[in-house]
């Protein structure tokens, strides 16, 4: 079968290569899954980025496929079942722990940029069936880390204010499901162009943080002073500040992303002084992709795919997410 | 001014007749609300019903209206401002005690169907802006059980599964709110004329407990065996049996009213049995109706309205509520 | 090896016999437990005199023992640990399904009145070092159902009020737990003989349900007529009427055990009226029993051991128990 | 009266002086405490060295009294009721917001250093019987925002892990508490000599950050690798990144005080890869310091005073405070 690997010694989107491999043989409880559709998070250009790579590792956490064969003692899916592997194969349920995350897709373990995937049948979601493969291929990572900030922790109530940042395929998640949940939605964005489409999937304000870059200010203007009650933070240390600034006394925080990179210091004192609860968010569990499925099934919603690229254009797939110009996801389609 | 009383010898709907007073005098911290519209609710029938009345007493507690005057210590409101007073004048915020729920308007003190009402500043929310005074006079009673049983405690899930008692007020609030938030919903009604209107608010499943009397059974085969997440049981005594067989292990259950009557037994083992969650929901805060306005201006929700009526027309508008028939609420106005 | 059995045709303690039968073989993932003691709950009893068992069923669901082999591919314990079986195997953390309950330790499957028991590695904890085996296999129906109750659904607030009926297993564990955790407690029990005792274990107030069958009454007034915040009720249909009449506005209700029997029906409109949270309680997750265990290590809690038998004389355990006159638990020891 | 005020043109502990002023005349709704006591916090430092005052300001928050007169209006209270103002009067339950923390007593508005003082009858609760005045006067600051931390948001769940940092009067009633509810507790202090009486008082770990700068790797060891579930911070931006270090996966770290300064930023990586939950706590609501006088009630819990100082030395109180050296709190004694 066909896998693309990073190599241990390249650093960069140049790592991936084309390998011919066997089909993984099925232990206790596994399934075969035919891997349909794949798609691409900020996290898999850090990933082809890391230096300390010591062997080949394919790459990307999230995709979609069919199960085509099953160990004898797997009985919880049938041959032909449409399903999504979760994120992190032993973080089922419950509150996250180091030993749950130990594991993750295409990082600490072999992802799904492979034609035939092994995975333990207790680590897989069913497709929403509205869905497509290459729309289910988009919520492991992105889609349940969005779900995971809105409704697992302190769960927004409706009616609220939510702001995020970029218009990426998180942030486009996290606009689509706080829209469908009844919320107020601000969008800070860099991007004047892609506005309309924002707009277009509810964006209730805007706020452009290359022209204002103390953003903060825009959005408590736009909260009547008060500030905004959950604050989504994709951005990491460079874009705290302004997301601390931003919250309301009581507010919530989620520290989501490091979209601007993992350096940097923030000033704590809005924690003390608003009472905030910032919350880390990393991805979430195989409980949250399955309650975001149900949600997407009642809602009738179609994550936002950007662009499409070939199994073997996958390294063009890389490059088009390094360019950050994209609204929505971007899919490899292994069909 | 103009107002209604129940006479304290006479029951029912008969008991309701007009009197001249004078306006209210303020005290510290009130302002005078000119009333514009009230709204009934079946408990403003069992209010009417009682034998046990010492005095007489102004009934109802759902309206909307202007503030016309303010004592000097009064600063929080301006001349005016349209407000909806609370249910509960000394239920602010946070969670219910004795105290806080001893003083009801229409019940306990007097109530809103009068020109003038003298109110505690502190007891007013601000009407939505996209309401008319007729649709702010809905939510005091009704529209807040509805946003308190689904948004306050142990708040639903968007996407999981929420199931409803009958096309009353209470229900068609709790229709709306619960598809504005991203939930599937099954309405149990016996009337199947309004089954049509309540899909066209977004209902997902409908179930005629008259021709099943163990509509728990079509509620169960909805949600393939396994339970509905979240049921409202706005019946009581009678209808309870049936919605706690509906609800699956670990579901909530949401006891909030009584319109099957208050008489009657409840066998308790599927409590035990499937771990459910039985909250009593008896209105709630005044902080949940801002909650409530919030969201309503958020998402453009309208109040369903059955009928109109002149203020002198008062005790027709009774007539019609016994006659519950109505989808929608049955609102006076007072213009 | 020895294991009992409860045989299919007979109903009652008269059930239990002794068989010689071959050591289990361990599949994938499973340890097999030398059993060095197990313990008796009421519920036991119920299965015991259950009709309708089609094949003999090893019973108990709690016990405590060594980890003297294991599979090659479980790697969780070592041989020798000191592990307590969960009462669910499959129910490892998070809410509560139909399908993680399905499986029961001497209800559902075979259960730890034998001398070896095969259990898969997940569905162990590892025994508090202070505890003997004895005492740690009081913990996982009557302890874990006690905690679930306290401390993982609407946690008590420390210095809040509790109250409990009975002065049995499950009765003193929740005395000691609430006590460890600055709570004020009462209990109501009708065995003045015993209240010596729950005094020594910190009980604050002691009512006679004999004496006074309106005993939430005398809660009111321990409360000073406000009601206690968190009922627990072990007795079940015929005495949750009470529990709800003691409960205080917004309180909490614990539905957890059916020593008065199943039959009965409950008046539902105190949980309207006083907005309670009635929350059935049936037994618990490993995640809940890892939490007690280690909450028993920090407060050096030991279970309260009223009788201990031989293995061979497990039936007399059972009479024991039968009698209803102890105070904590009835233990049977392998040695 | 006599009356300690902050002089507006003095920085420092000199700008305390004592006046003679007129005993307050009530309004509507307030009662007449006649102090009897009152504690210093490290924020009542802060304030004295503030430079920006407009006008003289009675200082400090905590204190506790007797009530020795009342409005006509004001029913809640019987003269002579020992009471306890709160530190917020407008914070009476429920989330903060920037309007209940407006009025600060001691800060934004005169405090509780005066022979007599007028508050609304909303804001003060009942003292515990057990203790005296100057054991209560330590409550209201100290004590809430210990509570609050501990036990309102996601409490700690009995016999989880807790650090503190000091032996100051938060970190001992935060001792306290955790092991009165029945936590396992670490204190990292730089006072050797003080580690008998934290061990007296239930501490079960305790490291020194002077001679282990990395103190956070020593909290590690003592959870086995696994990291602390709740964090208390005491010490602001110089500790908190420490404080980030020690905690668990999924772990809440409590940022609570400012005792090493206000300056510095910290790495918000932790926060992000570990989920952690990092909440601001400043003080808490009225409902706070009654639920916490509960507690001290049924748990003759008593607050650990340091010194006691008469009226007339109060500038010694704040000498004392300065030097750090206390293990619990300072008390100004008016008798």
């Amino acid at each position: 079968m066909k896998t693309f690997q990073l190599h241990p010694q390249i650093v960069g989107a140049d790592a991936l290569h084309l390998v011919n491999k066997d089909k993984p043989v099925l232990r206790d409880g596994e399934v075969l899954v035919k891997m349909r559709a794949a798609s691409l998070n900020y996290r898999d250009l850090v990933v082809a980025r890391q230096t300390n790579r010591e062997q080949p590792r394919v790459p990307l956490s999230d995709g979609a496929g069919d199960i085509v064969d099953r160990h004898p003692s797997a009985t919880r899916f049938n041959i032909n079942d449409r399903v999504i592997p979760f994120f992190y194969p032993d973080w089922i349920e419950g509150s996250p722990s180091a030993k749950k995350q130990q594991r993750a897709l295409g990082g600490s373990i072999d992802g799904v940029l492979t034609e035939y995937l092994a995975v333990h049948e207790t680590a897989l979601a069913k497709m929403p069936e509205h869905l497509t493969y290459a729309e289910a291929a988009t919520l492991p990572c992105a889609g349940v880390t969005a779900w995971h900030a809105l409704f697992e922790r302190s769960p927004i109530v409706p009616g609220s204010t939510v702001s995020m940042l970029g218009t990426g395929g998180l942030s486009t998640f996290a606009l689509q499901f706080a829209k469908a949940a009844g919320a107020r939605v601000a969008v800070v964005s860099g991007s004047e162009e892609k506005w309309a489409e924002a707009r277009s999937r509810g964006a209730d304000y805007l706020v452009n943080y290359k022209t204002t870059p103390e953003w903060s200010k825009k959005l408590l203007d736009w909260t009547n002073g008060e500030g905004v009650q959950n604050v989504l933070d994709a951005g990491g240390p460079r874009t705290l500040d302004q997301s601390l600034a931003a919250a309301r006394v009581g507010g919530n925080v989620s520290v989501m992303g490091i979209l601007g990179g993992v350096e940097g210091a923030v000033g704590p004192m809005p924690i003390l002084l608003k009472q905030l609860n910032v919350r880390g968010i990393y991805v979430g569990s195989g409980e949250m992709l399955s309650r975001l499925t149900q949600f997407l099934a009642v809602n009738k919603i179609h994550p936002v795919i950007n662009s499409m690229f070939a199994f073997d254009d996958a390294p063009q797939a890389y490059l088009a997410l390094e360019k950050a110009q994209h609204v929505g996801k971007i899919v490899i389609s292994f069909d």
